[in-house]
């Protein structure tokens, strides 16, 4: 996986592009490898996850973590309401996220931030906004104790599970060897073997970086040209065009207090260093286009305004209409085939099941 | 579709089975023959709805509407929080239910009765627990427009499918030769359409019912012939095992006021006639070891503990132990293969979409 962020001068000073670029074509060839530079396809298939230098292997995915992780990921019961799952706010659906400002949880609380896609998530560096969760197995034990949100407790999550012989069966097969395989940490890195297959190959970004011209319209081209020109890719490269790295979200110019609540100090919350106030981790941009409403605030429902506000804010460049439609354009060919999931049919609750608890 | 109560001076004398029942192997040839009279296997696959004598063809299942049907079903937008959707409390992972005593809807409310199953609910011969909708396309218009469950209005939700070019291009291929397909009437009638195809097909009870001895245990064997004995078929016969007719709750002796609040009169609501006093629609079986908790109220989660209530109120009779294991081993092989749902991708939303109004 190559990560090159590319913020220098040179980028920041392309605050507009010449009106050439909007008439004449654009050359193909060198367009693409200008792209093949920065960012990188979707793979068909995941096999491995966490593959590091020390252990290029990784840990293989197996299907009986993965439907495993799937049965966790749509249940209910994991919640103490039993009536809210991952699914609930990450929709297989719904590009991955539940299409509200911020998530509904338990008692109707709202949540602080805005759900981001599960999709292509196993490509980010770190999870959450502010990147707090090193990977998806961390990050699925957030929701699930979080107050506002599913409101459980890992014993609890334990005894619901423990209650159901289909459950403990499906936990022996997917962790075979383990005397006691049934562990909030086994809970959890199986809901992160199944997101680790929802990912979203195919667009048509990745059809023309692999070498189809027809794939992208000229519009669509122009506006990944004026992504790539404008610096768009300092923070937005990768497999998911984000999700690497940290930045002040109003680099430039603040935003306003709507956009960028003051309450919300994103990465300082973490770090309690000055220098990660209002930080949040660069977003992930595969299937943007079905993931409105945008930032962590989630009030802005326009995609191109969205992308003039990120212009203005993060490189100080007040993009004309047309440059805010072609990359809206662009950014449009990063919606790629959507997973086909086949919901599960979940196991039988018992009468040592935990009851719900609404509230 | 055979529809014979046997409710008779007979079956509701025979208040205990002689004690050889439980030792002495049944006939099974005898007690399928009995079995047959009553009750009817659920078909392999659906291919019209709502046929009559003067309509012997019905109205036929087409693979437009079902998809169709399947989305809107899904899908949370339909619902003016954008939260809750049919699959909420309707889950075709549990049986077609919440698994809550009475649903959590708009604003964290709860729901006056517990969520029935959708699964086989096309053979009810009405819909809800009082029957007040007389098919799946009425049915699926309440809970749209409830205040405590997805509390929408008819215009939001056409203006919601109208907002979406994919929805409105599914509702012209599903509805061809409409000149304004997209309607509140058609949003039921591909609810209704969908629904119709979650049947469960290949119970180990209907495997019995075909001449297949080895189905069923003993046990479940002798469980189904006390169910017939004590009378049971009164009210739950037919492919369902119920939901074809309408009974007091408490028609010997009243459950406490915990299983049937005085509150909720039942089809006197709807009717406000004095003898539909706490008279609902008779509980279909199917599936029914997947879906506690049981009655109206949701209050039992235990089957046996139902199976004994349901006696005693309903026909006089106090089961043994071993009688209502018997009765709820039988009801555990109407668990039938549930529906295969590949999660559907849902609609784009465009600027013109209705926002979501959580509160």
């Amino acid at each position: 996986m190559k990560l090159v962020p590319i913020l220098t001068a040179t980028s920041l000073a392309l605050s507009a592009l010449p009106a050439m670029a909007q008439t004449e074509p654009l050359d193909d060839s060198a367009l693409r490898a200008d792209a093949q530079d920065v960012f990188e396809a979707i793979p068909e298939k995941m096999v491995a996850i966490k593959q590091t230098e020390e252990n290029p292997e990784g840990v293989l995915l197996t299907p009986e973590q993965i439907e495993l992780g799937k049965a966790l990921f749509f249940d209910p019961r994991m919640s103490a309401s039993g009536l809210i799952s991952c699914q609930t706010c990450h929709n297989v659906g719904l590009g991955g996220v539940d299409g509200l400002p911020t998530s509904i949880g338990h008692g109707w609380q709202k949540g602080p931030r805005n759900a981001p896609t599960m999709l292509n998530a196993i490509f980010n560096a770190a999870q959450f906004w502010d990147g707090r969760a090193p990977d998806l197995a961390e990050q699925a034990k957030g929701p699930v104790q979080a107050g506002v949100e599913m409101s459980n407790t890992p014993d609890q999550v334990v005894n619901t599970i423990n209650s159901m012989p289909e459950y403990v069966e499906s936990f022996k097969a997917a962790f075979p060897g383990q005397d006691d395989p049934v562990t909030f940490d086994n809970f959890a890195a199986a809901i992160e073997q199944f997101e680790a297959t929802l990912i979203t190959p195919n667009s048509a970004f990745d059809r023309f970086l692999a070498g189809d011209d027809a794939a992208m319209s000229e519009q669509e081209k122009r506006g990944l040209q004026a992504f790539m020109e404008t610096g768009c890719t300092a923070c937005h490269y990768g497999v998911n065009l984000g999700g690497q790295d940290y930045h002040p979200f109003g680099l430039i110019a603040k935003p306003g207090a709507e956009v960028l609540p003051e309450g919300d100090t994103g990465r300082f919350e973490i770090t309690q260093t000055v220098d990660d106030e209002y930080v949040f981790r660069a977003a992930p941009l595969r299937n943007v286009a079905l993931t409105a409403p945008y930032f962590h605030s989630g009030v802005v429902w326009n995609l191109a305004e969205a992308v003039k506000i990120m212009s203005s804010a993060q490189i100080g460049t007040e993009l004309t209409d047309q440059q805010a439609e072609d990359i809206t354009a662009f950014l449009g060919t990063l919606t790629g085939e959507q997973p086909q999931i086949v919901h599960p049919i979940l196991p039988v609750r018992t009468a040592t099941t935990p009851l719900p608890a609404p509230m």
